[in-house]
C-alpha cells in the first residue's frame, strides 16, 4: 500500500474513534512477516520483527513503539509521525507512552467476531497483561473490532474507484475463457490458462492460487473452495468459475456459469435456464432490499427463501460478504444467523461498504449454477459496480 | 509444500509427540488465508474459511474438522487421513473428536516465547475457551511450542539438501553483485539489480521485498532491517548486503561485505582489514563452541564478548536466528539474555538445526562490516553449510 492510502486511511480512522469515543488504538504484534495481523498493511506499511506497538490516537497522533534496529526503517516508510525505539523489552517505553496519554479506552488488535480485528495472538496477549499489570490500562482494553470493521468497510472514493478498474480487468479475463471453453478442457487447464493471463498482465490473485480461480465442470464436482481437478468439460455441462485479481492492492471476486451445448443443441435445456434465472432473480430481489441500516442476515434470508421456495437446497454458505484489500473483508455479513458467523449477520450495513452477492444451486445432472456481482451501498440502497451477467454464457461442442 | 515433505513433517511430529508424551496436537484456526498460522504450511498444505481444528494424536492419526464446503479441497490436497465437515458450528463435531480420545494433554497453538508456536489469536482462544466449556478439555490444554521447536528445528537430510542448493544459489547472486558494484550505484540500484535477477530465476524472496536485500552502503547507514536508500556508493565505503531467497520453500539468509578502494589503493586500510577480521574471527570462535546441549545466550556470549573487547560496540541484536521454510524459524536462538528474546536464549540447541551467525560492527567513517554464514548442528559439534567469506571483497573505482 502506498504511504498516501496509508495516511489516509489513518486519517479516517482518527474520524472514527471520534465517533466512537475511543482514546487510543493499538496494534501490538512481533514478527508481522510471519504472522500477519491484517490491519498492518493498511495501517503501517512495513513489518516488524520484535514486540511492537503501533498507536493512533483520537487527537490524531500516530505513535510506533518498534525494537530499536528497526527505528531506522520506520522513518524510511514514514507513515508514523513518532517513532519510539527500544533495545531489551517494550515494557518501559510502551507504559511511558501510555502514561502521557491515559487513555480511558484502548482499542486493541482481538476479536472474537472479526478475524481482520484479531491479529493479537494468544501468546502477545498475555505478553501484553504482563506488562500492564498493576497499571490501570489493563482494565481499559476493549476489542478494536467496531473501528476496524468502519474503517475497512467505509470505501474512499478512490478505493473504490480501484475496485472498479479491478473489476473491469477480471471481467476481460472472464471474456477470454469464454473464448477458451470447449469440451475436453479440463478444469485445470482453464485454470492454468488464468494464471498465464495474470501473470503475464502482472496482477495478484485475490485468494490462494490453488483455488483462484476455482473451476466447476459438470454434475457432481468438488464444491466451492475447492481446487480444479482433471475433470473435463463434456457437452452438456454446466460450467461455473470463482475467480479474482489483486489490483493495486484491492481484490475482485466475481463468478460466473456457462453452458456447454450438446451437438444439435442452440440453447440450454429449460431445467438448466430455470436454474441460472433462479439464481439472477435472487440477487436482484436481495440487492433490492440492501440499504444502511438492514442487516446482513436479512438480506440473506430473501435470496436463500427464494431459492428454497423454488425448490432447490439452500446454499451452505453465505449469501454476501465484504471485499476490499482483501477478498473476505470488513465486518458485517450477508450471512444467515449459523453460530459459525458470530455476531456479524446482525450488524447494521453502512454506507460505502462493498458485498459480494453469490447465491448457488445445484441443477441436477448439469451442475452448479452461480452469479457472484459485487454492490456498494449508497446512501438509500446499493449499486452494482459489476456489469451483470444477465444470460447464461453457451459454449458450443 | 508438497504433499510427501508435509506426510513426511507430520510423522516427525508423531515421533515428538510421543517423545514428549502429549497425546494430542492442535492447530485451531481460522481465515488461514487472511491470518497465517505459520504450522499451516508445514502440515496441512492448505487455507482454511471457517474455524477448523487440525489434529494430529500420538499414535499416529491426522484429522481435520472444517466447515463443510471445504470438506472437497481438504479431499483434493490429500494431507489427513480423516476429514471431518460441519455446517453451523464446529463445537460440537470437536467435542466428538475430543471425547473419541480423551486427551490427557492437548497441545495447542499459542506461546509467549516462540512466534511459529503462537498463530492462535486471542478472539479464537476465547471461542476455543468456550466451546471447551464445562469439559474435562479445557484444563488439559499446553502450549506447543516445545513440539513447534523440535519439529522445525531438526532438519531432516532432504530438508538440509534444499537448504544447501538454497545458498548455492544465493551465493551465485552474491557473485553477480560483486561484479555489478561500482562507485555512482545507489543501494536502490543495487537491489533493484538483485530483484531482477531473482524474477527472472524464479526463487522468492527469503523476507520483506523493502528489505531483501538491505543494501547499506558507508558511514552513517540506515541500519539493519532497513530498506536500501538512494545513497550512492563512493571510493572508501564498506558496503554490506544482507539478502536470502525462498527456494523450493526454504529459506537462505547471507551478508557479505566489500570495501571500495581509492584511486590508488590496492587494499582496504588497515582498520577496515581489522574490523572484517574481528568479525570473521568471532565467527570462527563462537561456532567453536555450539553443539547440541549448550543454550544460545552462551554461544551470543563469545562472538559480543570477543567484538567489545576488541573495542568496537555490542551488536544490538542476537548473534543468529533458526532458519528454514521461515527466515526466522525454530525455537531456540543465539541472543542476549534481553527480555524481548522471552526464553528462547535458554533453550538447548539440537541436532540438525540451522543457525545464522550474523555478529555486526562499525568501522568509524567506513561503514559496516558484517558476515553471516549458516552452520547445521552435528552430534558434537557444528558444520558451516555457507563456503565462508575469508576475504574481505574488493570493489575497484
Amino acid at each position: 500500500m502506498n504511504k498516501e492510502m496509508i495516511l489516509e486511511k489513518q486519517k479516517q480512522a482518527v474520524e472514527i474513534l471520534k465517533e466512537k469515543d475511543i482514546e487510543m488504538w493499538m496494534i501490538f504484534v512481533r514478527e508481522s512477516g510471519n504472522i500477519n495481523d491484517p490491519m498492518m498493511d493498511m495501517l503501517v506499511g512495513t513489518n516488524c520483527t520484535w514486540q511492537s506497538a503501533f498507536i493512533i490516537t483520537k487527537a490524531g497522533q500516530t505513535i510506533a513503539i518498534v525494537g530499536s534496529l528497526e527505528i531506522a526503517n520506520m522513518k524510511l516508510v514514514g507513515t508514523f509521525q513518532r517513532i519510539e525505539g527500544y533495545l531489551k523489552h517494550v515494557k518501559d517505553k510502551l507504559l511511558e507512552v501510555l502514561d502521557e496519554f491515559k487513555p480511558n479506552k484502548i482499542a486493541i488488535n482481538f476479536s472474537r467476531n472479526s478475524t481482520l480485528a484479531d491479529g493479537l495472538t494468544h501468546g502477545m496477549y498475555l505478553e501484553l497483561m504482563e506488562h500492564l499489570d498493576k497499571t490501570p490500562y489493563k482494565e481499559r482494553l476493549i476489542s478494536s473490532e467496531e473501528i476496524v470493521a468502519a474503517l475497512r468497510g467505509r470505501k474512499s472514493d478512490k478505493e473504490i474507484q480501484i475496485m472498479k478498474e479491478a473489476i473491469t480487468e477480471t471481467l476481460k479475463i472472464f471474456d477470454q475463457v469464454t473464448e477458451y471453453l470447449k469440451p475436453g478442457i479440463s478444469e485445470k487447464e482453464v485454470a492454468q490458462f488464468v494464471h498465464k493471463i495474470v501473470e503475464e498482465k502482472g496482477f495478484g490473485l485475490a485468494w490462494d492460487k490453488d483455488y483462484c480461480p476455482s473451476v466447476f465442470t459438470g454434475p457432481d464436482t468438488a464444491g466451492a473452495h475447492a481446487g480444479p481437478t482433471d475433470k473435463k468439460i463434456e457437452p452438456g455441462h454446466v460450467i461455473n468459475m470463482d475467480f479474482g485479481i489483486k489490483y493495486k492492492g484491492y481484490c475482485s471476486d466475481i463468478q460466473r456459469t456457462w453452458y456447454v451445448l450438446k451437438p444439435g443443441e442452440v440453447k440450454a435445456p429449460d431445467v438448466v435456464q430455470r436454474g441460472f434465472d433462479v439464481i439472477k432473480d435472487s440477487i436482484t430481489q436481495s440487492a433490492a432490499a440492501i440499504k444502511p441500516g438492514k442487516q446482513g442476515c436479512e438480506i440473506d434470508d430473501i435470496a436463500r427463501g427464494y431459492i428454497v421456495n423454488s425448490g432447490y437446497e439452500e446454499y451452505p454458505h453465505a449469501l454476501g460478504h465484504q471485499l476490499g484489500r482483501v477478498a473476505h473483508d470488513g465486518g458485517a455479513l450477508l450471512s444467515p444467523r449459523w453460530e459459525r458467523y458470530g455476531n456479524l449477520p446482525y450488524l447494521p450495513l453502512e454506507e460505502n461498504q462493498v458485498f459480494t452477492i453469490e447465491p448457488r444451486l445445484t441443477i441436477d445432472g448439469y451442475g452448479i449454477a452461480t452469479i457472484e456481482e459485487e454492490v456498494v451501498i449508497t446512501k438509500d440502497g446499493c449499486e452494482f459496480i459489476t456489469p451483470r451477467q444477465e444470460q447464461l454464457y453457451l459454449v458450443k461442442s
